[in-house]
C-alpha cells in the first residue's frame, strides 16, 4: 500500500519531514576504483581505455576501432525503422526551435559617467556527451544533450557510449547522427570520463561532460571536475501530480506510472485536496500496474517511495511543493496557471490535463534533462545558457579613471593591496 | 629572472605546454578531516560548532553569541572612516546597477501548432555566503558576492566569517550591511559549510553556497554539493596582458604586479609583439617591486609563475590566449576591440591603456568573481544568473496531444517504456 499523508491531521509535518529526508539511492563507495582509473588512464592513455574496454565490456579494441566510424553510423540509421527515425527527427527538430530561443544576447552600453561595460557569450570550444549503454541507452538523452550544444555553438561534441559485448543500439547512434555529434568513441565508464577530461593520443581533451551515468560515472564526473566542467549529476527521477476534483484518476495514475517505471528509485507523488481522487487513483495504479512490461520496477517504486498526499486546498500545497522541489510537476486544476505562478522550486511544470510529462521527455521541444532530488531549488534544467559562457567587458577612458579610480584606491589601501592602488596611482599621475 | 618564452623559437610549443600544465598549488588533502567535521556538525549542530570555533579560533561562543547582532553591524559602520564607506557605497551602487541589467527574462510563447512553451526565472530561496577571515578577509569580496544575490532577489542571504581570536574586520561587516546581507554567524572553516548546507538549531541550512575559502572550505564545498548548490572553487588568481609597441611599460608592470601582490600561486603573463617593450617591462617590474610593501610576495609569484612571451603579432596570441584562458586580460594595442573578439576564453577583458583590473576588482561595477585555473573554457563570472533558476513550462491541449503525441508513443516504445506511452495513448483514445 501506498504512503498517505493528510495535511489536517497532527503527525503530517512529521511525516511530510520524512518523506523529504528519505534517501531514495543508495550511494555506492565507487570512489577509491574511480581514482585508479583516471590515474591509469591518465598514465597509460589509449592502453588503459582498451584494457578496461576488455575487462567490463568483454570488447576487444585498438587505437584505431575506439572511434565509431560515420559508415556505422549511417549504417545504423539505415537500419531503423522509418517511423522511428521520423518520430527522432521531430523531437530533434522541435528541441532545436524551443532551445534556438534560449540563446543569450552579448551587451554592451556605456554608463552615466562614460564606462563602457558589457559582456559577450561564446560557445564552449568542445563538450563531451556521456550515453549509458545497455537498457538505460535512450536516443532521446542523445537528443536532449547534444542538440542543445549544437545550437550553442559549439563546435566540437563528443559522445561515449559503452559498447558491452560489442553491442550499440542503432537508435542512440542514428539519433547522434541527426544531432550533428562529431565524434563517437565506444568506451564507457569512469575510463570515458577520464578520456575525454586529460585526452588519450586518439581522444582530444573535452572542456566539458555532461550526461546521465552510474555511480562510477558520476564519481568520475565529480573528480575531473575542475579540470573540466560539468552539468549536473542526476539522480532517480520524479514527479509530483497537484490536481484538483476534477482530474482524471486514470491519466493521473498513468502519469504517476510513468515516472515509476524509470526505476525502482524513481518516485511518484499525488497532492490533492480531493479525498475522492486520492481513493480513485490510488485503485487506478493498481489495476494499471498489472498492464506494464515493468511491472516489477514500478510497483516497488510505487509502494517504496510513492505517497498521496491529501491537503485543505490547493494553495495549502505550495509551500509543501516547494520544499519537495520535483524535477517534474504537474498541476491539473482549473486554476493551474495562478498555481504554476506561485511555485518558486521545481524543474519543470506541466499544465492542463492533456500533457503528460512524456510529452516534455520526447517532443515538446523543452529539455528533459532536469534537476533530480530536490536540487530544483537551486539549479536548473540543461539548456543552451549550459554550453556558453560569459566574458566580461570593461574600458574606462582617462576621465572615468579620475572619476572612479580614487574609490578603488581607497578600497585597495584598507585591503592593504598597495600595488593595486599603484596600478591606478600611476595613470591619474598622482 | 622571469620566464621569457619566444614564438619564433624551436622549444616554443613545448614550452608554452609546460607554462600551462604547470600546478601554482599545492592540493593539500584535507578531504578525510572535512568528513569528520561535517559528520560532526550533522550530528551534534551548535554544540559542533562551538566546539570547533575553541579549537581553531580560540574563541568562546554559546548558540546566543553565534550570530553577529544589528548592533555591532551598526557599531562596525561607525566604526570606519567617512571616505572608506564613501568608496564601499559607490562600489555598492556599481555593481548593483550593473547587475540589475543581467536579470534574465521570463518568456512564454505559442509555437506553430499551439503548444505553449517558456520558462519562469524564480530567486534562490536562501543563499550561504563564505567569507574568509584574518588577512584575505576582503570587504570588495562581501559586495561582488552578496549583491547579486540581493538583486536576483534572494529573501534570505547568510554570511559566515570565521573570527579568530573574537577579531572581525569592520569593513567586512560594513560591507554586509550595506549589501543588505541578512544574517551573519561568527564562524568560519569546513564546520561553517556543514551549517549552511545541514542546519543547525540555530542556524536554518541554505539552498546554495558561494564564496572563496581556504583548502577545507574548497573540500567542503565538494562534500555538501548535491545537497546544495556551488559555486565554482576559485583558485590563485591570474592575468594576461596582451600589448602592442604602445604599451606604456611602467603601467604594465605595475598592473602584472597588482596580479602577483595576492599570492605566491597568482600569475602574471605580458604577451607582446614588440621585444623592445617586452625588455622594459621586466626592467620596470623589478623596479616596482622593490616599492611594494608586499614584495616577498609579489617577487615570488612573479620570479616562480611570471612569464613574458614575444610573439609575431597580436593576432597570433589569439590561440595561446584561449589555450590559458586567463581569468583577467588586459588589451591595450591599436586594434583592442578586434582583438577582444577573436578570443574565445577569458573571464573578463579590459580594454585600453586606461582599464588597470584593480577598477575591476572593485568599482567597475562588474563582478570580480571570475573563472581562474584556465576554467574559462567552460564557465563564467558570478553573475544574477548564479541566483536565480529556471522552470520550464509546458502546455499542450488535444489538438496539439494529437499531433505530436504519436511520435512520443513512438519513441516510448523504442526505449521499452511502455508506460509512458500509455499515459499519451489514455488521453488519445487509441
Amino acid at each position: 500500500m501506498v504512503m498517505r499523508l493528510d495535511a489536517r491531521q497532527g503527525d503530517f509535518d512529521a511525516r511530510f519531514a520524512d518523506l523529504l529526508a528519505a534517501k531514495r539511492e543508495a550511494s555506492a563507495d565507487v570512489d577509491a576504483a574511480v581514482a585508479d582509473i583516471i590515474a591509469a588512464v591518465r598514465a597509460r592513455g589509449d592502453d588503459a581505455l582498451i584494457e578496461y574496454s576488455a575487462r567490463f565490456d568483454r570488447l576487444e579494441l585498438t587505437p584505431e576501432t575506439l572511434r565509431v566510424t560515420p559508415d556505422e553510423i549511417t549504417a545504423a540509421t539505415l537500419a531503423c525503422e522509418a517511423r522511428t527515425l521520423e518520430a527522432l527527427t521531430l523531437a530533434r527538430d522541435r528541441i532545436r526551435s524551443h532551445h534556438a530561443r534560449q540563446m543569450p544576447k552579448d551587451e554592451r552600453y556605456t554608463d552615466a559617467i562614460g564606462v563602457e561595460l558589457g559582456h559577450r557569450w561564446t560557445a564552449i570550444e568542445s563538450v563531451g556527451l556521456y550515453v549509458p549503454g545497455g537498457t538505460a541507452a535512450y536516443p532521446s538523452s542523445v537528443l536532449m544533450n547534444a542538440v542543445p550544444a549544437k545550437v550553442a555553438g559549439v563546435p566540437r561534441v563528443v559522445m561515449v557510449v559503452p559498447t558491452p559485448d560489442g553491442r550499440l543500439n542503432p537508435l542512440v547512434l542514428a539519433a547522434a547522427g541527426l544531432a550533428g555529434v562529431d565524434e563517437i568513441y565506444r568506451i564507457g565508464g569512469a575510463q570515458a570520463v577520464a578520456a575525454l577530461a586529460h585526452g588519450t593520443a586518439t581522444i582530444a581533451p573535452v572542456a566539458k561532460i555532461v550526461g546521465p551515468g552510474n555511480a562510477y560515472v558520476a564519481a568520475a564526473k565529480r573528480r575531473v571536475f575542475g579540470t573540466v566542467g560539468i552539468d549536473m549529476v542526476a539522480g532517480p527521477s520524479e514527479v509530483v501530480v497537484l490536481a484538483d476534483a476534477s482530474g482524471n484518476a486514470d491519466w493521473i495514475a498513468a502519469d504517476l506510472l510513468a515516472q515509476a517505471e524509470h526505476d525502482t528509485a524513481a518516485q511518484s507523488i499525488l497532492v490533492t485536496d480531493s479525498a475522492d481522487l486520492a481513493s480513485e487513483v490510488e485503485i487506478a495504479v493498481e489495476r494499471q500496474l498489472s498492464l506494464l512490461p515493468r511491472k516489477e520496477i514500478a510497483g516497488a517504486s510505487w509502494r517504496d517511495h510513492g505517497a498521496i498526499v491529501l491537503v485543505e486546498d490547493l494553495k495549502a500545497a505550495v509551500p509543501l511543493i516547494d520544499r519537495l522541489a520535483p524535477e517534474h510537476l504537474e498541476i491539473m486544476a482549473s486554476d493551474d496557471e495562478a498555481l504554476a505562478g506561485m511555485i518558486r522550486n521545481a524543474g519543470a511544470i506541466f499544465l492542463g490535463r492533456h500533457t503528460p510529462e512524456a510529452i516534455g521527455d520526447y517532443v515538446g521541444g523543452s529539455n528533459h534533462v532536469l534537476p533530480t532530488a530536490r536540487s530544483a531549488r537551486f539549479s536548473s534544467g540543461l539548456s543552451v545558457l549550459d554550453f556558453v559562457k560569459r566574458t566580461s567587458i570593461l574600458r574606462c577612458g582617462p576621465d572615468q579613471l579620475r572619476a572612479i579610480g580614487p574609490a578603488a584606491m581607497v578600497l585597495a589601501e584598507t585591503e592593504g593591496l598597495a600595488g593595486h592602488g599603484r596600478s591606478v596611482a600611476l595613470r591619474m599621475n598622482l
